[in-house]
């Protein structure tokens, strides 16, 4: 493997950004390869064999992309597919779960973790049964926060029926007093300002597509497979459909605009 | 074809209850086979290639139990797709569009008309360019309300984030002073008290679903096609995935429990 391959990162959609916007933080030089799979999404309501099936062919598309590394930035496919994935593929993957996990484990300091995320994330329960792995005594809480994802991609961030809505959401973590709150989903980051506000400052917020990052850092480091040229890394994002779509909302999500995104047909992953 | 034959209706998820809500209040004696797309929801944020072939299959699916017509109870595939699938079925198809614009020309006095759906139905202007071709003098103002569909499926019908929400879309529709608002998504009769509060009692909402429903009554009274039966007729509801959601959710659209919901594979649409 070479020092100047690209990472891959995928995601169902446009969420997966948030991840990318926390990797050219981090690793600015590092070229990176972007599939968002924007003609299935949501991966959140599909069932995990189809999540299965539709994740290997985007781990695919990234491989044909000559990836070092894939990054799944997305939690329902972490949770379903992570484990099928490592299966199939020879070539390190790093999911939003553990990463998200070993953060909140690190920071909570009286043991109770909130985690919010999608109905298909918080149902299959992946972030609590990997906290209790690590720690039985830990006290989980979990709470689907599905408009949050919507609230997102409208860019209705400082919007008071956002804080309304995210009152209600969280209203029974902060009464079971949570120190730690893991943003489980790659979309909730965008909302974290309402979010923080909401739970109060003294509540740290995990976002899993941040701990990840560090994660992939570590490893690239480990193994000498940083990129170790001293101009900004080359990115090219694909997506399954709407393009133009994709772009307008990828402002909010990254920061800046996309410049080099292409279409790929859905026929090609099969 | 047969008086007893099922009337056949899809949608790409869970909205087109709402038409089946208002075809089982009009015509109780009549077979119903409904098709939900699931495992594809949303169409509205796919490509109109994508739109076209998801809705020929979903079509060929009821062909298949021997549907007397066909309703698209989906404004997004009614508005890309219906042209061709007439043009590829020899059935007589019911769309929501038409209907939805007859209904609120019949009823708008000032000539003042609103429309509001996904962007997908918006941007594609489905509605202002029919209502535009049957009547060049009227005033058509439209208005994307994404989160809607979201608000309807979590059953927030009279919570004040939804109200909020409501207010901030609506708003431009009010100081237009539309005197008919055209709900041109199957999600939106489920939201429709809280649209009527926010725009004012004098305001005519247009139901597609239920004009729809009319437009299949008389269709099948003029060929007499009505199923003659005095027993309330059988309902068969399929899904392409994850049934026990929809079933969850049903109870909000059709007003009570379904039974007879069978989980198709996707590939057996192909």
């Amino acid at each position: 493997m070479n020092r100047t391959n690209p990472i891959g990162i995928f995601d169902s959609g446009i969420g997966g950004l948030t991840v990318v916007k926390e990797l050219e933080q981090i690793l600015p030089n590092e070229n990176l390869v972007y599939f968002g799979d924007t003609a299935r999404v949501p991966y959140g309501s599909k069932s995990n064999e189809a999540v299965i099936e539709y994740s290997k062919q985007d781990a695919k598309f990234l491989l044909n992309k000559n990836v070092k590394m894939i990054v799944v930035a997305c939690n329902t496919a972490s949770s379903v597919a992570l484990n099928d994935l490592r299966k199939s593929f020879d070539i390190p993957i790093v999911g939003m779960i553990e990463p998200g996990v070993k953060a909140a484990i690190n920071k909570t300091k009286n043991g109770k973790i909130g985690v919010i995320g999608t109905h298909a994330t918080i149902n299959n329960k992946a972030y609590s049964k990997e906290l209790l792995k690590q720690n039985k005594k830990l006290k989980v809480f979990e709470k689907a926060c599905p408009l949050f994802v919507p609230l997102a991609e409208e860019g209705m961030i400082d919007h008071p029926a956002t804080k309304l809505i995210a009152e209600e959401y969280l209203s029974e973590l902060k009464k079971k007093k949570v120190d730690t709150l893991i943003l489980g989903c790659t979309h909730y980051p965008i909302l974290s300002k309402v979010i923080q506000e909401v739970m109060g400052n003294d509540v740290v917020l995990i976002d899993s597509g941040k701990a990840a990052s560090s994660i992939v850092e570590n490893y690239l480091q480990g193994r000498g497979l940083r990129n170790e040229s001293h101009q900004i890394g080359k990115r090219e994002y694909y997506v399954s459909d709407l393009p133009q779509k994709f772009k307008t909302i990828a402002n909010t999500f990254l920061g800046k605009p996309i410049n080099d995104l292409r279409k790929i047909d859905l026929e090609d992953l099969f």
